[in-house]
């Protein structure tokens, strides 16, 4: 019973497993250029916000890599083009845009470096930002098992295990604490349509861990909050506005409404990367619309009429009085601006 | 541009449309015996509960052919059994339950009566149930019609066209009333989880109507919802209580929440059979709870991890006070006693 960590780098490769692949196979996706890692992050071979900000931080070391022997000049220039091809690789997440930043500030201060220093102390910050993220996530998930019951049952969307953020995890790294911490809870998870994250990668993770735990489809969450079946929500987050609007997995808004009319609590597990202090409120939030093909086919197989027509967000924004409080690695706070100004 | 009749009957046949194959391909299910009736039914090569309560009804025809030159005693006693089967076939859905009783008490009736002329007189009642059935439907599209402003936009669940109900539709019969009366209308269709009866039955038939529409993931509706997108939201019904609690597919009652927080119309479209007027509320309505199989495999290819366990119910109950109205054949009434009794 153990996590299966989502990326490690090594011999200036970076090490994915393929989530497009679980449950079926666990396999590994290597990068060795930041393309390769443009493209990981694009097609989900890696996912959750926190996991993508570390793989885009390694996709800038592999990009320095691929630099070497350039001038200066040349070098800053095809740095700025990866810095910038690697930040727009998915648009919601503002964790990647947190990392690429982190990593563009050190690209400049190290312009007149030469290369090898150059990559080793981008390596380095890239080291950094990884085992942060790990003992970030450890953080938050240890002081949020506090909100789920002794013998309690919480509802979780999408995945938000050791494969969303490296180990641990967000709201499932909560439900992984509570389980450790002896708590004897079970977990509803939502399958989480249309890349059924859940029943793909959240299934499997409660499984690896040992967890007790039931696979349901989306809308059948609503029949359980009201009936009293769930003692909490808890989801991830992609991005939160300054002032607690959350924008998360499609479904994350449906299942807030539910909470709230039923007086469930409702919870976001997310790193202080995940706040977005400079948004005001959640309207400025970019929605990601993905492919048709997510919900027209399944593994490669139509499942759909020919001609359909398909609206497919990625995202939706839960307002924040919908959000009964936020978990992050500095404690559990309200989904207001003064709780959450007082993070910076 | 037309509909494709879920069932017809000849040659002491009936024949349905695969509804499990479509939309890849469109292929009859021929049906000689009331046991292979019972397995259509049940495993939802014909569904939708007006068209299942057609299928039993012909079921039962079926079984007074297979009979035939029994002794009166033996073929009342195997008529009792296929009636029982037959009733049992799926437990939500009460139009089954009242085509069996209308059968049933014909069976009753005609028990002295010679193999031909028993025959001939349950194919009789079938034909005008079969009939009936298709007019119903056309009465309450007709009627429903007015509650869809003109260049409107409609959100609906599930599948509840002519697949659903022999011809024309409830909720979907409704639409396309609207459309056939040049409103203009737009339809986003919930892919509806687990069966995906949205994404391939409903999306199919929307196509050939010519009705445009867009599909989306069941959990992507609460946003539309919200941010003003849906004038109305129209569901069928397997069974309403005579309060006007009404079970249907799975998802239902998460719209009808988020329906109501955000004050956007919602109704159910159903014929009078599925009212079961012995029943006082939805409390009493049996969930039926469907194989895990729907959840863990997608046409026979496994999309979850082994041992997985999965809480699959097929149906959920949504409380009248979330209903704006209930469209009939003979009108559209408040889900209220006072109103829903008068319809007796």
């Amino acid at each position: 019973m153990s996590r299966t960590i989502a990326l490690t780098f090594s011999d200036s490769k970076l090490n994915l497993v393929d989530q497009r692949r679980l449950p079926s196979v666990l396999e590994t996706f290597v990068c060795k250029t930041y393309e390769e890692t443009e493209f990981a992050i694009k097609d989900m071979v890696v996912r959750g916000a926190p996991a993508i900000g570390v793989a885009a931080a390694y996709g800038v070391v592999l990009a320095a890599g691929q630099f070497k022997g350039l001038s200066l000049e040349k070098r800053k220039a095809e740095m700025t083009k990866a810095l910038g091809i690697l930040n727009a690789s998915r648009p919601t997440a503002v964790n990647l845009m947190w990392a690429i930043k982190r990593m563009s500030g050190l690209v400049e201060r190290l312009s007149a470096e030469a290369d090898e220093f150059f990559y080793g102390k981008l390596k380095e910050e890239a080291d950094v930002i990884y085992n942060e993220t790990i003992e970030l996530n450890f953080q938050l998930s240890d002081k949020g098992a506090e909100v789920i019951p002794q013998g309690g049952t919480v509802l979780t969307h999408c995945n938000t295990g050791a494969l969303a953020t490296v180990d641990y995890g967000t709201a499932l790294g909560v439900i992984s604490r509570a389980h450790e911490l002896g708590k004897n809870i079970f977990v509803y998870a939502d399958e989480t349509r249309p890349r059924n994250q859940g029943g793909r990668l959240t299934a499997w993770e409660l499984l690896q861990e040992g967890i007790p735990s039931k696979l349901i489809v989306d809308s059948a969450a609503a029949t359980l909050i009201r009936d009293g079946k769930i003692d909490c929500i808890i989801v991830g987050a992609d991005r939160i506005a300054s002032n607690g609007d959350t924008a998360n997995k499609i479904g994350t808004f449906m299942l807030s409404v539910v909470a709230k009319v039923y007086n469930v609590p409702f919870y976001i597990a997310a790193p202080l990367s995940t706040i977005d202090f400079e948004m005001t409120d959640g309207s400025f939030i970019e929605i990601e619309e993905r492919d048709a093909s997510e919900i027209t086919h399944l593994e490669g197989k139509r499942i759909t009429p020919e001609g359909v027509q398909v609206y497919n967000p990625a995202f939706d924004v839960t307002p924040a009085a919908n959000i009964t409080g936020i978990i992050t690695e500095k404690g559990i706070v309200k989904a207001t601006v003064e709780d959450i100004s007082k993070l910076k």
